[in-house]
């Protein structure tokens, strides 16, 4: 409907708000699609992990993978986005700069009023709901075939429900002790410069992943005298599918952290590029260091070289320039390497080199934002006042941006590994933590969910006797137990 | 270029053309993303399929599921569309409520006109492409490992030529007689609340399907003195990842069902919001339901829990609260285990849960409309002058909405009950409806698809005897019979 | 914040400059939404690849498609972009028409301005790089097996580097001689009209898998007399799974080639309409045609007709009627066939039929570009002024734009096929082309990268004695190689 031209200011009150409405539109569309490409890393990880683990456990993970989003979806309703997200601002509940206060439930103003911006929120809580799901999986795949599944329940709904939103919290809200969007008493003058979470996401879920693999133990038989067995995995060819997975839903991670598209193209696309950049070089450096390892091309070394490269491009995407981005490539392809022969001299066993990849490669990524921050892209994406004092180190800055950084790190550092030693100690001494040596040498899915993929004794897939167990029949126990028998048995 | 300012006049008819340019821009772009969202199901649900049936009919079921994207494509283009979404209003054709009367082979005005909306008519043809695509698909699952490849084309030509645009145009069109966006005489004076299709696309499917697993019979070997035995399927790692895949594109699926982004950035994202919140409970519902029932935690409960609730949210996606969502999806989760089993108890070889998933699920869906709709977001989606009168009757608006939606469900069962039979029947009587027990048992890749995917007697993928059937060389039929042989029995 | 209202002028300058903002800026998200897709596109490749290679060879060919992406970004940041897309017009550098000047490295003013429309040209480079990936992932399907890594290396880089930039400087270009989009002295006073590439970018990778192919000579065992033997291969599953995902992203490729969306919606969504009648069409022709000579219904033909109507209806996707799309992918699907056929009778190689599908069809994409290109769509497209000159032959525009795609049909063979040749020889006296014998019997895995994915003599995936190769522990390589040689043997 055309608006009125009686006079100019009316006329121009209905064109701002025509305008303003769009605007408002397209904002959401954009965050609505990143939340959908983000989301899809959940199918990049079960893909991943799968792919990682001994066949006899393939079930075990997938259901976890099913499970981080769907108890990621309800501990984000319930207690996550509040936490994360919720007041705590200097205006309106005396900023305690630690936690949210409200928003649970998704029943505030914020997304029960009548503003024409209430869309924006409810599609920003989809679009962090996904990231929160991305933390949880991230600590799956290192723990994976020992952990007992009631662990698993306690520390995903831990991780989902407190831990990861308080760092949210201080990173990224618009109270948060650490967070550059802060009003006033910014850490270090700057805030931390994250963009889209090496350190919020990656290294949380990489810490925690890295205490479990620890508080747990290595898996039966991976550790003989010190020296490490390679244990059979399912296939190279999920752990290499579910990496391009991951990398095509990283640009919504990081391009769509600009939260808005409109006057922000030129940021959301230089993330986009950097990504690119960063992970390419880090696939092709990590494969040429482990190559004078170990003497051949390693797939491995390709994939988790990748995704080093783009957890570490992840804090500065859109900060950086490519030439900072190919530097953040090339030592994340070293970090990973040296990251993962470390855990093995200190017989760590971390299934998927989770840590590797999210903890150690994040820390350099939320580090080297702190030294490779342009100052134009600065104040393009986050405030042009700030952008003379508040970028990298080698740009002219100073030690401000860095400092800040480093604070972070180590507090991160600190909470996700304190917090994590706690929840898997909690588990140890209620539901339990690790299987016991029988279940794990039979493995999760025989033991626990209701027989093996493809059990040991097919000859082929063509001939798996694998057992759709569910649902059972009209029969009672005894008789299904023995269809299950007999299909193992021979046919 | 910039608009002349020579009066106010002028300036804003130029200017009003401008900002309505972009808005169809952006509402096209809007579907556009959706039909690639929608389409993307496609490939979650030949993951989804091909998991769930024996080796022996991978090459089957792979080819129909590229061939519901196909035909879907052809008789979309042919008749579909037309059926569905062609004229039928009281202005032009006098609206007999029914069927669509233009619109075949993309030929009308609407398509080749002028106008500047004639791009938004394109891209809604491409999104509702998608969507009869995913009925095909749904029914595929139901009736795989028995049904012949010829009866396949025939109820795939049926579905998608018209039994489901029918459905489409009673349910979702300018004229239709449940419709919603009907001009006048509105079903219970509301018309069917069904946003994204619980009922016009998972019931059809889900209809067809169970009317097909009941016409073919139980695969061999299924039920013996009528109690199931499992029959091995081919990998619980695709059924997942085809979950996965599957709620991914669903956001698109529910969420661009606001066919517009430009105002209804909330409503949009509300919907994927809720989509969230139902997948998530209902998985952890179903897993909790079945684990009382046999004992551990089961994987096949768990992906058929997500899909149960995606289906249920879906009609009423846009209109409920979140807490509408949780109770959606805690009841899909029962509503799921309960007809898996009954149909066991029947004696009814649905080998993917087709029904339960999209019939059962679905119906509930659409009656779950008529009770949660709350107020003012059925306002928001559909008309606001019909939002005291139209809306849950929890939420105060009576019985209309619900009653409407009773009718709707009860109708879609009569119409692709009956409908499916007849063409099941017609298949039956031409074609041939079910392969003879030899091949059944040989399987349908070998028999009908020039080879097994794996065939028996290979001892491992690596030494995988599979036979790349096409193309054949230049020798006969004889000498490729041979090398087939040769293959088969060693190397 | 609302314009300032003090006169007309003012705030149309105000209200120019904000709808300008959203313009830009939805155009950018369009441009990034087409780049993610078409990154998809490499999932999409490396399942139909994994899935056609023998067993042995798959983390080979896995690696390679993680290289494609990642070699990918570097030559496009060093040489590629500028190559294809730098400075060359009649003002700036004297308009060569063969090589951009500059662009490089992402250093320009296009790049590190302050314009509005900078972050158009960053999300431009990262949708031309992912066309770029494409065509290097297009050449390893039809070599693999039997190429050297190293021969790999140099092929992707001279490929990703040089011999494709230079084909999309001369189609796509402001300068390039053959560009639609010169200002003066267009090719036949026309340019060439391949809108998405089906010359482009298919033609040329194409043509380098074809010689690529002739060069390395047919895998050992696959042609005994002259007769075509069946290798087998790893998974149809892969195949099917993967033309699925191809058609997902090729609505990126095909829609979002109109590098723009406000104004061009019904550009973009007839592209993909007509994207989706071809690929259906030519799936549905080249299964009968398929079924006529072999006697089954087979699932290769689906897939690669599916694919090679994709790729012939890219050149002309936006300027076909539908009617002009079913004929494209009708023919699709016999050109399929014959060149299928064709090469086997001439005992090339090309293990995934990449040439059949990418060349042969995207010649004749280009070719019916120039005969079925719709007058006003042409206008809609490219340019209004030459609606009447420069449309299809069969939509009475006479032989001009026919002519003009012939010409840069045959100019492209013959550039991909000379440079090919050159670099595939070079690789040849340097690194080496070819495995030897005993390298290629043992399989690419074992030799090359560790290990096989699943090694003979393994009875099943749950007994796989699969090595994980990386990273090995802190013993010599004896105790190593121990490790692997008693996983190999025993457990």
């Amino acid at each position: 409907m055309a608006c009125e031209i009686t006079d100019l200011e009316t006329f121009a009150a209905c064109m701002e708000d025509k305008v303003s409405v769009q605007e408002i539109s397209v904002n959401t569309f954009w965050l609505m699609f990143g939340a959908v490409l983000v989301f899809f890393m959940q199918t990049g990880f079960a893909m991943l992990e799968v792919g990682a683990v001994q066949a006899k456990n393939a079930k075990n993970i997938l259901i976890k993978n099913v499970f981080d989003a769907s108890l990621g979806g309800i501990m984000w309703y319930t207690t996550g986005y509040g936490i994360a997200l919720g007041s705590d601002s200097y205006e309106t509940s005396g900023n305690n700069g630690f936690i949210g206060t409200d928003g649970f439930l998704l029943t505030t103003g914020a997304f029960r009023g009548s503003g024409d911006d209430v869309g924006i929120n409810w599609a920003g809580w989809l679009f962090q709901w996904a990231f929160a799901a991305t933390t949880a999986t991230i600590v799956s795949g290192a723990v994976v075939e020992r952990v007992t599944f009631g662990a698993y329940v306690v520390y995903a709904m831990c991780l989902l429900g407190f831990i990861y939103p308080v760092v949210v919290h201080w990173g990224w809200s618009a109270g948060g002790w650490a967070s550059a969007w802060r009003e006033t008493e910014l850490l270090m003058d700057c805030g931390v410069l994250d963009f889209a979470g090496s350190g919020v996401v990656h290294m949380t879920g990489g810490t925690a992943a890295l205490v479990g693999a620890v508080l747990l133990g290595p898996r039966s038989g991976r550790f003989i005298d010190g020296i490490p067995v390679e244990l059979p995995q399912l296939s190279f060819v999920y752990q290499t599918l579910g990496t391009l997975c991951l990398w095509m839903g990283w640009y919504g991670f990081n391009g769509v952290s600009t939260l808005a598209i409109v006057g922000l193209g030129e940021v959301a696309a230089r993330a986009m590029v950097n990504t690119t950049i960063a992970g390419g070089v880090a696939c092709v450096t990590s494969v040429t260091v482990a190559y004078f390892r170990i003497g051949y091309v390693d797939i491995t070394a390709a994939n988790n070289g990748v995704l080093g490269g783009l957890v570490a491009i992840t804090a500065g995407c859109s900060v950086v320039m490519p030439e900072g981005a190919v530097v953040i490539g090339f030592v994340a392809g070293f970090v990973y390497n040296a990251s993962s022969v470390l855990l093995l001299k200190l017989q760590i066993d971390d299934v998927v080199d989770a840590s590797p990849v999210h903890m150690f490669c994040g820390m350099w990524g939320v580090l080297a934002a702190g030294l490779l921050a342009e100052k134009d892209n600065y104040g393009e994406s986050y405030y042009s006042e700030r952008q003379g004092d508040c970028c990298g180190a080698f740009y002219g800055c100073g030690g401000n941006q860095f400092t800040a950084n480093l604070i972070f790190v180590i507090v991160v550092l600190g909470w996700a590994g304190f917090c994590s030693f706690l929840m898997f100690t909690f588990a140890k001494y209620t539901v339990g933590l690790r299987v016991s040596k029988a279940i794990e040498d039979a493995g999760m899915d025989d033991s626990k969910h209701g027989g093996m993929t493809m059990p040991s004794g097919g000859d082929s897939l063509s001939n798996s006797r694998v057992v759709k167990a569910f649902p059972p029949g009209a029969a009672g126990t005894d008789v299904e137990g023995a269809s299950i028998q007999e299909h193992k048995m021979g046919r």
